[in-house]
């Protein structure tokens, strides 16, 4: 094609979308959504979180260096949502959503969201101010899955937490998986014994 | 649930999967696959991704401080795979894929993928090195779309791209949009409005 430029937005996609947690001690703990988040480094594990300054985490997060990233499930979406607009200042959004805090041992104030699939723990590293957003950066300490996320060989397989992307202001849940890393130089024996397993699907659900 | 800790791994998901072009002044483009990519400011426009200083393209990038990223739909994932796995230190991977440079007027050297539906230029604003990977946080100085993702009234819908998402080793296209940012809050009539332009769908494809 011959692209149009179309102006300098925020348009990579499709992105995560997040439930980050976080609490001050002795203070109720708070929810915000965020689709400005990404795995930065595969060893130390590290992810960043961008924040706007003005949102009610933001100075939670920077003042307890600590907070949880949630994963969100289908099901979780509308919560998921509902903290992507509200303000913890207004109200209590676990209590608000019907949500289950989670005490997380590696951490010392922030909960996790008992209802997400999976949710890893996080400790700041680095603070990067950037203009309409705080950037976190993190070092993933532990990762915590439901049961139900591990297959007949004690296998992760995420595909069974029916996660959701954003996209361009829109949700999506995610199709059956169409490929794997590696299989466009997969030898055929591999290729159509992983395929097999994919076309199949996993199961989704509980 | 009562989470079960499972290590410290990188399973934020899912993540974006993007195709990154960029070349030395006088010597053949690159491609390199990346899922370690994230917005991480709205004003200004920026976003990050993660090079392993192995790997061939980190270099150029480092360099020349500029790369174009390239989002992924359902056709190039083949191609995405290939890009993600084979060294541009062996081969020319333009050529071996048979995608087409395409000259991006706001940068002086990377060249886009033409067949990726929507590309960012991008110029390195800050480099950080994390352990197995180097951060560049890059400035986005310009979008460019293809004209079929432009609905009637002249509005960018990615929907239309059809691009592929990466979660745990697996590639998966999106759904039909499940909801939109707000539609926890959204009055009825909007609810209503919004909500039968999802289920009907967007168009796919070309």
């Amino acid at each position: 094609m011959a692209g149009i430029p179309i102006g300098k937005g925020t348009l990579l996609a499709p992105t995560p979308v997040v439930m980050v947690s976080c609490a001050r001690p002795g203070a109720a703990a708070n929810i915000i959504t965020l689709a400005w988040a990404g795995t930065v480094c595969s060893d130390p594990p590290m992810l960043s979180i961008s924040v706007r300054p003005e949102r009610y985490s933001h100075d939670i997060i920077a003042e307890t260096g600590e907070f949880v990233v949630n994963l969100v499930s289908r099901e979780l979406l509308k919560a998921c949502d509902y903290c992507g607009v509200k303000s913890g200042r207004d109200m209590d959004k676990f209590a608000a959503c019907h949500l289950t805090q989670e005490a997380v041992p590696v951490l010392d104030h922030a909960p996790a969201v008992a209802q997400s699939p999976l949710y890893l723990a996080c400790r700041v590293n680095k603070r990067l101010d950037l203009g309409s957003h705080t950037m976190f950066l993190a070092d993933i300490i532990e990762a915590y899955a439901t049961p139900r996320l591990m297959d007949d060989t004690g296998k992760l397989d995420l595909y069974r937490a029916d996660l959701v992307a954003y996209s361009h202001g829109e949700y999506t849940a995610l199709t059956n998986p169409i490929g794997f890393f590696g299989f466009s130089v997969a030898s055929p024996a591999v290729l159509e014994r992983r395929m097999a397993i994919l076309n199949k699907g996993h199961t989704k659900g509980k």
